[in-house]
């Protein structure tokens, strides 16, 4: 089984991180294609890079050669699954609603840690839409951006466990999602540090995406997810002439 | 004043009808410009589509040369207006929420008559998103595709008539707001058949978008909508090169 | 256009600075009435006064002389919106939901700063029957009464902006509405000191309902606000023999 | 113990059958009065009768001369409890809020069927408001007037019955309450015919307040329900001089 | 009238102070039973333990050997209401449930204070199900265990009215629910050192009881609550030997 | 990995199809191993039947002799399972939330076909409190009793057909949950003759367990599901004389 994880940004490393996140996470036997995009911000932290980066996921997942079994969305409450779900026939797996998913058989409410406060209202929106927010009892902000993450591993964890602690002691949260790809292997110092269960979303969108292929399911395609009408679209793919000199 | 009318689609006599019904509802003094993105679809009607038109409205109002006071975003159900409120310190109305709001200062419930089926549940996203859903009665679709309202004009007018009034009696509805960009001037005929009021959201948009700029109001910086952090975006504006052959 | 804007309580000056903000929020040719009800408390801070108030205001727009194209009821949270718009053809708005409407369409979430604290379960109210508290981060009281606003406006700026900060900093509201007729003229002031947009209900209930006026647009009659049945209302009006000695 | 049962309307036969039921509800030892209206109409049919009626009901709930232990208000979905709640010491209790509390008890669902359909708004606002509407199945109108109940008892049994059935089949309701006032008395037919419990508001009522005179409970004074603060009421009472000469 | 009142643990001191407090609140000629049941935890403060008791409840009501005409479940935040009313013809009243509909009529928000921590989900959970919970301000834990209610009374109080005032202030609660079965009988000093009304819930659902019987109402059966189904049940009544033996 | 599948009744044929359904969907190298209770109804269908097998998988789990590493309880729409939770230190999951949790990931909405009618009840119960009700269009009842499944394939596929269609049609599924433990292995049929991925809870169950095992991620035990606190427990386990003599 083969699984693309595409990055939402634009950052190699970060891709390669998630992408070492997954292949822990997957079972034997799952191959794991870290995905980065061919345009877009270095890190998503609001609703403009979150708008280019839905379609430069797209892009980039399309113009993927080789056949792939399903698809993870890396980036913590970013737009454009839905159109992954439009255009692709086997299953997509976003890593915000994969986390939230999980954690709500693991207690009775959850908090999300994430990277700025900004990003807040893009979480909260993104599960409000999801259908999974109503066992949610906070998503906090940790002050650090995402490129941060990877430069201040240790400021990071800090951070996040400070956030992780009040929402477990103010919000009564009793299991903590990272909210953010950029967090992929912070998981268990956290867990560690807080004494509940830390989930990873890229983590758990893979074993959601190995459970869906298994099972022979895939995305409904009678309404919301049916495969675009045929019509004219100007400029897609959108960097072909541009790419195509790189 | 000058107001931006940005079509969703690439579908230039679609421009030139929502900027006509947009100037027919402006005040006097206000100058309509009308935008037909430089790449997407001709027509929107999936999250495919819209996700590319969020990027190709951004593309196209950034590149806009001249000064402007607000900006109207005129896809019923679509999705970019959070990005276009970061990128811009001028006011941003979406259409659907333009309709949807001042519809409910006409009755106690009022429901939406769009296009296709699939085009519902992103149009009642986007309506739990902005929190403007719970006196919506529910999101009909007529059936009728975006360019065939164009074509076939009489038949959208009975397509629509017929859902507005099961809205109406079944669902009970007072009023309602037709759910396309692609509808405007098609109000006056569909009340007049229906004996409510009805909405179209682009007249909505022009006048709200109108009252903020005089009344000085522009988009909240704090948080949300705070500009872009300065970083690396890759490939922006995306078809720099293309288009600069065109 | 001539817009009656009724305050609801029996105070003239009120009434006169709440004209005063609506002139200034109107287009030019827009007439502004201001009525003051011929009867009720001279402030509105509860339940008892604000059901008074709603049947003042009906009595005093019905005896209203002169052709009028829409009304203002500028108290915030109050009751008897919906008897105006049984008994009126022409559009009524309500300050609380324009300013919520207005608010919405300015950031992810508002605020609503008011009076005492008794007033805002009834503003909360107000704003879920309107279906417009989904985006409400909270509403803060400032400990002015109705009247105190007048008497002491720089104590009423003070204690508006230390409510106004805590919402933005506590509940994440990105905008700050004023939750009180009697505010009108203090939003530039709070502005300026909050850092975040301004919603003044008097100015936005104006613009909207020009809007309204100008779209030919006026509360649907086919049910909830269809006018009352022909029957026996004895005693209506309700101070006819008596205001007749006056 | 006495109870006073304000009618909402004029009708002085309709507060009699109110009365007589809930006399018929009332403890061994509980002493019923029937209150009409000074003023108001002969039925309450909409908002602006609504509003109205809430007035009259304070007006003559405070002209009362004699002591009494608690008041209910005997409007199926009408505005002013609350008032009341901030006028008086003694528990007020609304029958809409009574029926649906009581019905919560009984089965898993509930389901309103009331007069006309334009009632049924208000009841549903009524339930919004008062947090008793997320097992309500439905509000469902009868078609009869609120004096025709009482000029054609049958015919009213015949509607009530049909939507009644309609409710329990395709809402799926469990319980059926009788959202009218002048339904009183209809309960045990319609049970019979229906094979569900019905609720009659009135006698709900009547049993709550008993209750809660019976445990000392009354209004909460802290904030909401706060008597009104010391201030100029103009014109109050309403009809004073109007009425001393009738 | 005769209403059994079951305690849902076996700590038999608790059932007889259950019982007083339901004698205190019964009318005149209303017979109290106070049940014990056969098996379970000496005090429920969890899952296990609660539904343990909502089985041991109904073993206990289905053994009683006499008839009676309601019965009352009287542990807070407990499972198993609705397995008696599908057992039973008799009106069933939950605690949690009465007493939050009695909070309901007065004020416009309640809080429960119970006692431990880890009951605070099992009690939203309740009232979520029960469709109470829209005017539920807040659950507070006091910290102390079911059986040092009966052993520290005035430690409990302490506890008690300290997140009661804390419920007042911060959460805005205008009515405290006691929120325990062994809670009972400390309603008025509560009430003396907070001023605002404290329900009990035994108190409350005994005059609930009352009521329905009065009024003839009972258990709707035509559906969620009809009487099981006629099947083959292995070990039931469960302690059948056991306690044949005892 | 070894994974109990607890059946909620006591038919061992059923038990032995659930657990062979768990099979087929488990991972090479997860032994699944069927659970049947000591007592309780020999097909759960109610809120007693419900209630009595939340105690007996319990009772049942807690006397499995030998290691495991997850729990799935195989009722749809059953009590119970957090009751395990604060048992055991593995994980636990229900194929209520399973089955729901991994429909979203497959389309807009989804729908349960069940039962009997009587059970829709208490699957929208779980459904609500899991927080996993808001893409939840509709739950069905197929009118086959669960035995009936067993005995009568064919027709429980016409009956579940029929309904999975209206669901789509009518309340816009777009994929369609099997609401009852034994419907397992008619999943495929469905799935062909309806056009939309058809969901199993059983086999979702078991992939999510599997998945949280390998992730190392087990129930949160600060709060909610922490083990029970050390007390007397009169007659537990339940049968344990009457089972030794068997």
């Amino acid at each position: 089984m083969r699984i693309l994880v595409a990055n939402v940004n634009t950052t190699q490393s970060m891709t390669d991180s998630i992408a070492a996140q997954a292949a822990a996470a997957a079972a034997p036997g799952t191959e794991i294609v870290g995905l980065t995009p061919r345009f877009g911000a270095d890190s998503c932290e609001g609703n403009f890079e979150s708008y280019l980066a839905a379609i430069a996921v797209m892009d980039k997942v399309l113009s993927y050669p080789e056949p792939y079994d399903a698809v993870v969305q890396a980036g913590y409450g970013e737009h454009g699954r839905e159109g992954l779900q439009e255009l692709l026939d086997v299953p997509v797996v976003d890593i915000t609603e994969a986390a939230a998913s999980t954690a709500m058989f693991l207690g009775h409410k959850y908090s999300v840690v994430t990277t700025l406060d900004r990003a807040v209202p893009l979480i909260e929106d993104r599960l409000k839409l999801a259908g999974l927010d109503a066992r949610c009892a906070s998503v906090r902000a940790s002050g650090m951006a995402v490129l941060e993450l990877e430069e201040h591993p240790d400021r990071a964890v800090e951070a996040i466990v400070e956030q992780a602690e009040r929402a477990v002691r103010d919000d009564k949260a009793e299991v903590i999602v990272l909210g953010c790809g950029g967090m992929a292997g912070l998981d268990e110092q956290i867990r560690r540090r807080c004494g509940v269960p830390v989930v990873d979303g890229v983590a758990a969108a893979v074993t959601i995406a190995e459970s869906l292929v298994r099972l022979g399911l895939s995305t409904s395609k009678v309404r919301t997810y049916a495969a675009p009408r045929p019509k004219t679209v100007v400029g897609w793919p959108l960097l072909a002439e541009a790419t195509a000199a790189r």
